[in-house]
């Protein structure tokens, strides 16, 4: 027994449709079949390219490519097949949809899964091998449960939302429709929250959710944690790439973009449209506008308050360098203290101390 | 058939009752009937808040809270149902625990899960939908394996601990009572031990285990790796956020707390009663004493023989003056000398270079 | 029914043997029993310990060990029985193959796990319970797949290669031989691929695949991005710690070493050889040559032309010192200028501002 439906070779598609599927101006022959995309450097001439970036210049004269996605600014540099479209990285991106060959989860409960006869799955749902679904769960049309998955009591997966193998969603968790949430993913953990009684640790128990909105991204092994009372928030069309941690009680926005290996401590609010750099911190209990770029490797130790571009650390050096200079930081304040003893000195020179 | 119990509604209890399980003081109402906990701005009727910090106090006045925990030395700033304790923050905690309505896997040994036979699984025990139990394996009385976990070979599981969806737990590992471990933590992944050959890498086998006391919490994604001849350790009552790495050989003392996206290298030692905020690194084969806070995003790199505050890093800044201070970091042993050469001169003028 | 094979304590060696066995020179009685390793703290008269390091030279005149692994050069600080070796460390690390006591998975297809009919499953092979493999995938003989392990279509697993439980392997990914995935890593999701489009993000499929080498090592946790359009590649001998990050289209050359919590960002390509520290992040479609090291936690911003070691960040401090010290940081091109300034006078007292 099958329990993926079987993929099949993307089909081919020709550079007539292509042109049409995104509204581009083709020059050349409407009949050229494209059966894949590929770079520059490495297409044949049964693929499709594209030039989104004008370092790669020079790689026009030497494609094989079979077709190649321009900027009408540069169609002259190129005498083969072309698509003319003024965003041509937007146009790859959308046409990587008509290539994609991704397994689907073959339609129906598989018989090896464990399914609550109180929740509410979809007749147009999947659900794999070895998932667990919980009672009060419900999954909705065409949403796809990738093997070994777990959905506790009362969650609920939206419309074609897909969880990839192995995903852990806990009790009382919201995801919404055309969500993709990748493999080791958590929802619904506790939130990192304690109370000092003077001998150890009091667990505060974590009694709020999570809400998920619509056409959001997980990355492998990121982290979701519920709500200590209120409900952690992810808004429509946040995207989070691997292994990010997201607190009790965040507050995301819509479109915001996270990359690998942030966390996001409890309670912080980050705006819409903000675009979050690998392996940043933000500290607990502080709020970010929208339109914030966080560089890579920053900690946001306060409040963002105008839109705009946002850093921390130091820049990389031969390590031999960096000793020298790292040591001198230890002494920075001292050597602030010293240059203004210099400059009153110079200002009055009988202050001679 | 259900493989988890239904969870029903949280009890509601009078005010009275849990001014007596919290031994506080009430003013008011005592037969006020308590359904849930919220925040002073949240809280309807039928819910309890507190004020644990005095930022919050302006809530006083709107909140629709049908009784509140406050402090006895504000106890004047509101004027409904109160809850007089020294601890608002503490009793919050406390009450936490009352109002929990998380499932529990159903007890006995769900017929999806694969157990040994040679495995000792108490009669108390709750074994949930595709786990996996290893020869040797002991589940005590009370714990709890959410689904898809596996317990390795003569790996132990104490009593009450819980174990969420999809945990691993290799062979050898010992984990306390009353512990809880979130969904895809692992326990006793092999060290990173590896001996240069003058060719690539000769793997060292990791012979030793891990062994966690009670009352420990690990949060979602948690790694802990085996000791690579002696044992890996966390002591009683400590607690761990999300997706923190402890490599081989670490030893944690009793209720140190370590925030979201540490990583601690192999053979580090650190005290009890320690806080490690969140992205915080400790290298390999150093020594923490008790009472150590280290703020967030910091590198220890050495031993902390003083118990105290620590922290590295740089502060953030808008990219544009941050990238002009940073290039100067990198210059900074340079300007040191610059300036002590001006110091020279102050004191010497005829030193001139 | 045993779904691992019953593990035997593992055999014991007499001495001469593990001499021959590492070609080590014995000096002392051949005949002593060895069972297993230990630290020369911890070591028993029926141990075998090791001096890798003068540091640790005081322990010869106390330990306890049946036998000691020495340099030649300090065998005369040592009495007892002795394999004198040039590289202690290796002889070691070889050594604890000998005395390795992992579970394996019995052979055969467990009858819980799933396995497409036209997936390609060796008769050699070990399939653990709840296990699933996908049409089009291949396992080969010896390789084992740990409980609850799924990998996707078309996908390949190596000759003698072990995922641990619960590892998640998407489609079109292959797995050479000789590997060790530790739990809970997932190789082949999505690259974070997205293109603006004015109103949010368009997804970028991910059409590429994953190679990794053989002999490669993955920790638990650990995160590999399939390809955007070309493959992500993992030469022979790559070892990575747990809960590292790896985005498409990265290239990591042999024998590469890459510690815990490290981030490597989309289309990098580290050469040969090098040795990357934890929690290092690298920015994205960059170089770095082989035989380079980068020390703990330092971003790595462009690219590295020279082997060497390479360093940034700043130095831990108590954090009230710490925090002067942070604040100059953010006027220190200003410090510079002041500086600068104070030379010039110096140079020119006319010049008076």
């Amino acid at each position: 027994m099958e329990h993926t439906q079987s993929s099949t070779l993307p089909a081919s598609h020709t550079l007539g449709a292509l042109a049409e599927f995104l509204s581009a101006e083709l020059v050349g022959d409407e009949t050229c079949l494209i059966s894949g995309i590929a770079t520059l450097a490495e297409a044949q001439s049964s693929q499709l390219s594209f030039l989104a970036n004008n370092h790669y210049l020079k790689f026009l004269t030497t494609t094989q490519a079979g077709a190649v996605i321009l900027h009408p600014d540069v169609a002259a540099d190129f005498h083969g097949n072309k698509l003319l479209h003024p965003k041509p990285y937007l146009a790859y991106a959308k046409l990587t949809a008509l290539f994609a060959d991704k397994p689907r989860v073959a339609e129906g409960v598989h018989p090896s899964a464990v399914v609550s006869d109180r929740a509410d799955i979809h007749a147009d749902a999947s659900i794999g091998p070895h998932c667990v679904v919980e009672a009060g769960a419900s999954i909705a049309a065409g949403a796809q449960l990738g093997a070994g998955s777990f959905v506790g009591e009362n969650s609920q997966i939206g419309q074609n939302t897909v969880l990839c193998a192995n995903v852990s969603i806990y009790h009382g968790v919201t995801v919404g429709a055309e969500c993709l949430i990748h493999s080791q993913v958590v929802i619904g953990s506790d939130g990192f929250g304690f109370a000092p009684d003077g001998k150890g640790w009091v667990k505060i128990h974590q009694l709020g959710g999570v809400v998920i909105g619509d056409r959001v991204e997980l990355g492998a092994g990121t982290t979701v944690d519920r709500g200590a009372l209120d409900d952690t928030c992810l808004s429509d069309g946040v995207i989070v790439d691997n292994q990010v941690q997201i607190a009790h009680n965040v507050r995301i926005g819509a479109n915001t973009a996270i990359a690998a290996g942030c966390a996001i401590a409890g309670s912080a609010i980050i705006g819409s449209g903000c675009t979050i750099a690998g392996m940043v911190g933000i500290v607990g209990h502080l709020t970010i506008v929208d339109g914030v770029h966080v560089t890579a490797k920053t900690l946001v130790t306060k409040s963002i308050s105008k839109a705009g571009s946002y850093s921390s650390g130091t820049p990389m050096d031969e390590s031999a360098n960096w000793r020298k200079n790292a040591v001198r930081y230890g002494q920075l304040n001292t050597l602030a203290a010293r240059v203004k003893s210099l400059e009153k000195l110079q200002r009055d020179p009988d202050a001679e101390s």
